[in-house]
């Protein structure tokens, strides 16, 4: 649509396309709203819209994936997280425990990020295992703490949900609801995850291709939700310096093809402490548009993950590294 | 436990197990029965069961998978699939459509499978797409089509359960349940597998370790079902001349730790029909227990996967070579 | 050219290329000789040739690898190192050490191979180590004990060149050249053998992808040596439970594209002593023409690589059951 | 050594390590030298050199690499190529075409180079290239060109041995001798470096491990050239969006292992120049000691890798961009 269209001008649009049978997606922009269709089961001529009021363009999309597609939404797309901006010019700061221990360890978690300038709490109250014998999270006790950090320190609050048993109660409680690397193509919940009013932050499988992570994005979009936050996280290589390779490359490649802003996890992607400080560096001059970082007030002590959990002390210098790159480099939308 | 044990000796190391608040497994083979033990949070003095009656060894387990260890059950495991043993000394032939897609498709594929010697017919009901847009299956319209076939050719049948919502059904009209490569660490779904009837066949994760793969068949042992297949389907390299790769090594890796069955579907493992055949010859040499093969009356015309389906008649060849082969070579159990 | 064109034929074909600034690369075969042309800058009008005496066909390779491809030689090429052929009926079993270290141990390996049905010698007289600081090989004197134990036993010898520095010495003993997977690549080397008078085992390097391979042979049989064995001997994945992974399915991959044979090197391809025999068995399942295998009359005592070289009698089993498979199945020319 | 120790007492370790009968490694530093010993065949035993006028400490280093070893020199080595500091505070640029096509072309891209802030230029004479047919570099006339642009600009030359063959001369035009990813296991060309009186870049192979890069740099050390510097330029993945995948975290890897500068190259590294400039920014982030970039001046006419060259423009945006980001964040020597 034209900067200029109405709301009846995007309204009749809409019906428009649901007279024909088919789905509408309106997915608001900054400047421009655009209509997405799908539910068609060929092409549609463009000519069909191309002289309805306030269209500015109807356009064939090329790619498998539709709605997550640059062609459908020239602008970068910006998803709130209570408040929080994630896609537009300051870098988003979430920090936090792999899983949620405690109340006291949450809150205090929960005082160092805000402490270091984050803007969003990371913490996990359902925790995938690999072994079944494993610390598998405090579930809706953890979901609570959770709140109640939100409540004394005023963070929003990204955390896992990892099977759609749970997901109402994670949606209730979370201000963004995480999808974790092995859930990337657990195709049910992702379509619980369109139904939902909350944002979603996606993670990219260990070994998906760029266009497999895109497809699966288009899974919730399709679904009706349009506030999708993609996350790279690593992928699995045979490289053994780091736990997983931390691929940076997907940050430009992905705005390239999609509107949907990228944020990226050095503490995953590298598995290592030691490594996550210059990743997080190199993840913002790449042009990501947040950060996703372990950090904990007592690593040494931690369920799960600690070997790869920041200190509160390193944690701050990476939002203050990290902010003074993204004062030097133009944060620009790339070109399109 | 001794091959003289009786069902009183087993069933008072049960009692013993549970009265120390542990959970107990009995898992029968063709000699002697093993019992594992899993909910203990630290380690069990092994003097603590060696001197019941029938208790030919106790032993403390080193792997960090337990139930699928051959430390626990030293013999090999034999799944009956609807009769059908898989992990004996035959070699188990399943055959069929990637989808279920009509009830004659489905039927002539069948008896392709009986006539060229198979056992058991595959074919999906409900199928994860990579694409929200893609054909999904034709869910329980599908299973009864599965059912007829299996009516009229007494053929088992083996169909996935994309999640937990559909599994009461898939497990209702499946004799064997297969769990796809993209869930191998959808843990709910492993957990409800857990608790099912009916065999599970898990095919590995498409960058999954071997490490990976046999604690995502400990979820489903340690939930109580012990009749678990695994499936070797091809990983995730560079490589470009086939669509994945088969890792045949993981054959005698599996058998050499594990006592369960392990199969090879060299269809998806290479997703070129003309590399089926010499890699189905390949994984029976190297020892598999069966095979999974895409065959389609018509793959010309297949909905889904039609390039790497094989013709009825290549299936028939499949089926004729792979005997031979397994006669010439001593299918023993592997030392322990 | 036809099976009936006259060797006063191939010469008039051959001035004619000559003639018109190009090579000329007369490849014999079994039925037929099919003749090459490089060195032209732009494609060559296949009428200039259609009509001289003795042509079957012109044909315009479509490949970026033009010798090494069925479309210019359909037959399957058989190698013949020193009477024994590579790429015919039966299975090639070359067996020996990793590293040549004394006369003894190397007669003792040949007289091991020798009685367990092998007809070639492997052993390494120049050893591509990655430590600087590790044992380099016996050079000439190892090379000296190989043409010993050929002299004794009559098995032709297969063994590595490093490098241009070495080769001619390398080629005056060996009765094969190999180069190594670290050198696929190694272009001044290729170009070297590309000129040699005797076969060459050209290993896949570890993460090459099909063509890349093909085009390293290019290189060698574009220099006149038309003499070249191809070896898949594993790949680099992130698989743990192999040191490689053995990638089987490049044996029907190559017998697709290329008339050249290809064998298969399971102990390196897996680098476990346990792993080899199943992975033997399943390459000449697969196609393979020949097996190298690492054998050492004392592993335990190896120089190197011993925890992946067979004992004597698990060599003489390889051979036993490879033979017993490669009867069975049909070993026939892949369609073209 | 100590800071204070004096040239006599260097030599008097010097002297009693080669009466011990090994090979002595004076490797000097901004502040301190150390001593590397090789060439001994078991555990030297540290008192006997403790106790050494000048001798700070002696430690027996426990890694498989010796010389390039943090353990045996803690400070960070500083290679000047022409007088170009690489691994000091400030960034090396090093820019150029990938191949000398003509002495205009490479005379244009130096004055780019020159007037973008660059120090270094990059271009190939002698081009590893996968087919045999293509082109293959301009030779001893393409090293005198990249002469002419030294003479012209003031610009170091960067430029690669393909083998030893051509090493000589290479070795006589260039300011540091590049040795690329597919000869980072060619052990006669590493040793023939470790000759070398100039400056050595090696570049990662496509599926290298660090220990394997750290030791093909060991190769080079050992042969006595100190002088060297690792390069990063992407590893061999699934992944396609990019024709390689750009380690980053190899940069602290190595930092933490070895005193050795790492450079980034990112145009091979990513292999699509919309990738290039996002990924020179996070090299620098990460770490890096200085940016290896192909620019052309005519990027659509280039002979080889045209599409993943920068344009002038482009590549001095790269050195602006990244010139800031090095000022913001503390470029200082990795904790050890």
């Amino acid at each position: 649509m034209t900067a200029q269209a109405t709301s009846a001008d995007v309204d009749a649009v809409r019906r428009k396309i649901e007279t024909l049978g088919f789905r509408a997606h309106i997915i608001p922009g900054a400047q421009r709203t655009a209509i997405g269709i799908t539910g068609n089961p060929g092409a549609i001529d463009p000519a069909e819209f191309q002289d309805l009021n306030g269209v500015a363009e109807a356009i064939r999309v090329s790619k498998p994936y539709k709605l997550v597609s640059r062609e459908v939404k020239k602008e970068n797309t910006v998803v709130s997280i209570r408040g929080v901006p994630v896609g537009g010019a300051a870098v988003a700061f979430c920090g936090g425990p792999c899983s949620v221990e405690s109340r006291e360890q949450i809150l205090e978690s929960a005082r160092a990020v805000k402490g270091a300038g984050g803007q969003l709490l990371r913490g996990g109250a359902y925790k995938p295992r690999t072994s079944p014998y494993a610390f598998q999270g405090l579930g809706e006790a953890g979901l609570k703490m959770l709140a109640d950090a939100r409540q004394e320190t005023g963070l929003g609050i990204v955390t896992e949900a990892l099977d759609v048993e749970n997901f109402d109660l994670v949606e209730e409680y979370a201000d963004c609801i995480q999808i974790g690397a092995r859930n990337m193509q657990n195709f049910s919940l992702l379509r619980r995850a369109g139904r939902a009013r909350k944002p979603v932050l996606l993670k990219r499988g260990i070994s998906a291709t760029l266009e497999e992570f895109l497809m699966a994005a288009e899974y919730i979009l399709s679904g009706g939700n349009y506030q999708v936050i993609l996350c790279e996280r690593g992928v699995r290589t045979f490289a053994d310096h780091s736990r997983n390779t931390l691929d940076l490359s997907v940050v430009p490649a992905v705005q390239r093809l999609s509107h949907l802003p990228i944020v990226v996890d050095p503490s995953h992607g590298t598995g290592r402490r030691d490594q996550v400080h210059p990743m997080a560096l190199a993840a913002v001059a790449a042009g990501a548009a947040g950060l996703l970082v372990e950090m904990h007030p007592s690593p040494d002590n931690a369920l799960s993950d600690g070997y790869q959990s920041l200190y509160p002390q390193q944690f701050a210098e990476v939002v203050r590294d990290c902010s003074a790159i993204a004062q030097v480099i133009a944060r620009k939308q790339p070109l399109v």
